[in-house]
Order: C-alpha cells, then structure tokens, then sequence
C-alpha cells in the first residue's frame, strides 16, 4: 500500500525526506552506517556498504525509486542500484558535482557566471594558475571537500608551496578570491515528467565555513536576480534531465551573480522550507522523484534558519519564542556538528531580524 | 538523550502525534492492537492489553509521561499507568467525557450552556424526559459512543418504544434536538504550568455522523463567539487542572453556542493546524504535557480540512492543486473508515471555499 522509496544516506536530510514521506503514503529505506541515529530514529536504516553489490541489492529490493542525501555517493554503487530501480538525481549529475573542476567547467558550458579557475596538478600549474588568476586566490581539492574542509587561501605567491604541501597528492583547482557582497543559494526542482519550480532566492551566512544561518527570501532581492538564478537552476535541470531538487551556491557580487558550487539534493539552506514554504523541499523532492505533481515554492512571510551545531541549545529558550520552531536530528554532541535547527517565521523582514538577533544573544551564538 | 512519551493508542492521532514529536526529540511509544498500523509505521508499538497490568508497567518503563489518543481507554488503566509516570490529559478528564450524563451536567455546573438533556434509565424516564424536553429529540447511550453510533432521534412518542429496544440494557440519555444554525469546535491547550492557548473557532460538516469537513478560522465568526468559546474551554481547563489539547463540540443557535461534547485530546477538527496554524494541536500537545512552552496557536491564512473516508482518493488529483496538502494515516480501506485526510490553505475565505468546491467535486466526495 505504501511506496517505498530508498536513499543512500542516514543523516539529517535523510530524516527530514522520511517524515515528510509519511503523510504521502511513502516509506524511506535507508543505507547507511550504524551511527546513523538520524534517520534510523524515524525510518528502516538498512546497514551496509555502498561498495557491496550484495549488500546494494537487497536495499534495492521492493523499492520504487531510489536517491541519495550526499554528494559523495560512490557513483558505481549508483549505476549498480539502477539495474534495480530508477536513480534520481541522475548519476550524472553526482559525476559534475563531484569535482569542482568538471562543475565549473559545466557551468561555464551552460553560460553560467563563476569565479575564474584552473586546474592545479603540480607546483607549475599552479605558478602558472595564480599568474593568470591573481592573489589572493582559494586553492581547493577537486574532490570531497565540504564545510570549508580541503581548502587553503593563498595570500602571496609565498603561500603556495605550504598551500601544495597540506593538500598534495590531491588533484586540484586554483579558484580566484571573490569579494563577494554576499552568499546566496537557489533552490529549484524538476519532476521525471518536467515539470519545474524554484524557491526564492536565499540568503546565507557562513562561520569557519559552515552555514549558519538562512534568510529565505532573502532581502533586497531585485526580481532581476531572482530570474537570473531561476535561469542557471533551469539551464542546469534541463541540461542534466535532472529529477529532483538541485542547490546552487552563489555569490553575489554588484548585482551580478557567480555560481560556486550545487549539490544534486535537499540542501541545509532549504531547511526553512518546512514552515517557511507553502511545500518544503523534502515533500517536493520525493513528489519530483515518484513523478508526482510539484507542490507550490512560494514563501510564507519571512523565514530564518539558524543552524544548531556543536552543542545543545536550551529548548525552552527556543520554544517560547514566538513563531519559532525546533528541529533536532537526533544526534550526540560533537563540535562543529549539526545537531538541529530552528526556523522562525515573521511578517515582515524588519520584524524578523528582530526576532534573530533576540535569538541569537538568548542562545549564545557564538558567530 | 530523546525524551519518550507514551501514547495509549496507535492510530491517526497516534500517528501525527509521533510525526511531531521528532524534530523536538521527542519519541512516542504506542500501546495498541496488532493492527495500529498508523502509529507502528512511524514509531515504535507495543501490542498489548490495556486491562493486563504486567504489559502496562512494561509499556511505562522509561516514559516521561503518558498521554493517550482516544476518550475510551480504561480509566483504571491510566490510574495503575500514574503509579509509573504523569498521566495527562487527567484521568478525571476521562471520566467526565466517557459519560454523556456527567458531561453535560459538568457543562452545566461550569455555567457552559448545553442542549437540555435527561437521564434515562427506564421506559418511564423516557415518557417523563420527552414530555419535559419536547420532540424531536436524541436518545444516546451514555458511554460508547462516537461518529453518530449509539444514538437514534425521536420524531414521534410512538418512536420511543423502538429507541429504547435498540439501544436497550444501556445507560441513556435523551437530548433536546437543537436546530442549530452549524456546529462549530473550539481547541484549547493547557501546560502542565498552567499556560492556555487556544485556536481560532473551527466550523465543521458532517454527513451521516462522520467529520467531512473542517473550516479554520470558522468563516463569519464574531469576536463575542470567540470570546464565549474560549471561556468555556478555559473553564473546562481550570476546573479540570487539564493538561493537553482539548476539543469541546459546539452548536451555534442565534448567536450562542450550546456545548455538545468535549474530547480529551487530539482532535480531528483540528487536522487543520498542521498547515494552518503557527503550531500545530500535535506539537502543542507534546509541549503542554511536557510542561515546554507552548506555540503560538494564530491561524495562517483560512484552511479547509477534508476527510478521506472509505477510500482512497487519487493523489495526483490532490497533490496537483495549489496549496493542498495530503495526509494519509497508513490503513487499509474500509467503509466509512477514515483514511486520511487533506487539508488546502487560501489567503481569503472565498478562495478557500473556490478551492474546497474544486476538490471536492474532483475526488467526487459524495456528501
């Protein structure tokens, strides 16, 4: 009677996509680690390997669909389940987002603004990278990097050697600095049929290179940059046959928007969805994948995001305020990792940043 | 490092009740039948008997505090349940609403209006209730009784000799018919500390005895009926020491309002709040029994809520209309079974009622 659907992953979006399933009918089947408390507090979390053929199939087995909740899915194990079932996002597009430097390039294809880079294999390459690119300039791994992790900023040309050194062995890219006015992200959806819809632009701010906070739709959003990020998510769904929710991170920069980075799924700056959004991403991305019509992106009020991380907040000081609203993902404490978080919702941009700043201080946010 | 709370029952109210409860940390754990499969979808069931006191320390041994989910748990159950954790709402609560005499006459002693109303305990008492109250009226059993079964209406004293042999051997009650103008429900809250909230009034339609339809906030209410509303669920909660969500019964005559009946707990009238409201009656439940603070309960928009009944409906003919959200409880279909349920959100009354008349004629509800 139910659908089954499975999702590579047992973190906290794999929790979010299982209780946003239930009220459709849907039940999550999880792959994942034994430590993957987040979503085996809510669904089936199946224990396995993603590099066991064996073990894939029997994950496989009775599932309508399958997808995946990170970006470092091995891509075998994908093209693996798909003898079984359909896999949305597309493999494909887990190969683009899996390396900065194919990501870039693919953007570029598509006409999409990014940062100036190059690939960075040697000392020589990058002597020649940081020549044409200028200082300072972000060398990064092409690979697995997440949360500002596999990344060095280089100052002066001195930095370099160092710079190779800490990420050596590593294929590479040299990205130039951008001073960007600030980060936003997008967040669209295209359905196996076609059909499409995108959020309203998002605004988000980082600390050591973790999100910690969301505005949703950002503020002093011009309609003009609204459709120019509409565009790239379009060009990138379209280009992909994507089947979904994709994220692309941007900078904004005068007015002009570059593309960073996406990630082929639910995205941390789409959390405020779930009170914030008339359909969050995580009903909208199991509608996209089971080929079901898309629910509505528009925003309800003014939404913020504060990400819990590290520790604990005190829960009372959360739910007394008014119009907020707690997430926690189940997890133990540990620094630097995401244990919830809250989402607040205000009529008003001014009333809302009201709201966060109180928050804020009452909670001890450190960034 | 999860609080658990333990829920008497495992059905639809069940259900929602655990979906709520996980972003808070919160898990549920049902005691109910084999085939609760709403609840035993979502969160963990332990099957056993209410009436078997070994299975009831079992199912107590490491909850917070106990709530249940329908009016008709045995009331000694929740009383031996007490010796191991709080249980709310109160079991006096209990008492007063699995009995339609007591209830009515608690109304009274409240200062709450209620239709007139009668003990019947014999053939006399019947000839003696219909000569005071009139006819038409209601003959009910006092206990038992829920979606219309155990009632029959008397037109002319001829019925009353037919009423008394079907509904024989109970305690009954007879009721004053009141032509009422519609029914209406009110949805109130109290913490364990004493804070209240309460909902916008609810108007509800029902047809052959079953809720078919939900409007929030009731369209055409005055603040006075309101105001009237909450002062009765606030005297309920008062003299009660209530701790949970309530839900009284209203019919509206003339711009008053009698109260029909109470339910201690979750209430299908208040489906709605999920999507319509900045708290749902769900999250506010597990806040009030958990003595957290509570959420604020204003009303997003204007919602309608529908219950599927019977069968299923065709999901894409719900999910594809703008603003509709689907909930269905995870059973099999059944006559007159209700199966889920959805609920639409419009920025004015008129849409909404654009929007209800659209859906209903496409998932061809017949009543």
């Amino acid at each position: 009677m139910s659908i089954h659907v499975g999702v590579l992953g047992g973190g906290q979006l794999g929790r979010m996509l299982a209780l946003a399933g239930y009220p459709l009918g849907i039940r999550l089947r999880h792959l994942g680690g034994p430590h993957d408390t987040p979503a085996a507090e809510v669904a089936e979390l199946m224990v396995g390997e993603y590099a066991d053929p064996a073990a894939l199939a029997r994950f496989a087995h009775g599932l309508s669909v399958i997808t995946y909740e990170w970006e470092n899915v091995p891509v075998a194990a994908t093209r693996l389940l798909a003898e079984h079932a359909p896999v949305y996002p597309p493999p494909a597009a887990l190969e683009v987002s899996q390396d900065r430097l194919n990501e870039k390039t693919f953007f570029q294809q598509l006409g999409i603004d990014t940062p100036a880079f190059a690939a960075v294999d040697s000392a020589a390459d990058l002597h020649t990278a940081v020549a044409a690119l200028g200082l300072p300039a972000v060398l990064k791994t092409r690979r697995l990097g997440y949360d500002g992790k596999g990344q060095v900023v280089l100052r002066a040309a001195g930095d370099a050697a160092a710079a190779l050194e800490q990420l050596g062995g590593r294929d590479l890219i040299l990205e130039a600095f951008v001073p960007f006015d600030r980060e936003l992200s997008v967040i669209a959806v295209r359905s196996v049929s076609g059909e499409t819809r995108c959020y309203p632009l998002i605004e988000n701010q980082h600390a050591e290179g973790i999100l910690r906070l969301s505005l949703a739709p950002a503020p002093r959003c011009t309609s003009e940059l609204q459709k120019t990020a509409e565009s790239y998510a379009l060009r990138v769904l379209d280009r992909l046959q994507y089947v979904g929710v994709l994220a692309i991170e941007l900078f904004e920069r005068n007015g002009e928007l570059l593309a960073n980075e996406m990630a082929p799924r639910v995205h941390n700056s789409g959390h405020w969805t779930i009170e914030g959004a008339e359909t969050s991403q995580f009903e909208n991305h199991l509608r996209a994948i089971l080929d079901l019509p898309l629910g509505a992106t528009r925003p309800l009020g003014w939404s913020a995001m504060l990400n819990l991380i590290g520790g604990f907040p005190d829960t009372r000081a959360v739910l007394e305020r008014d119009g907020a609203h707690l997430h926690l993902y189940g997890k133990t404490a540990r620094p630097g990792r995401k244990l919830g978080h809250v989402t607040i919702r205000a009529e008003s941009p001014v009333a809302l940043n009201h709201l966060v700043g109180e928050l804020r201080d009452k909670l001890r946010l450190s960034w």
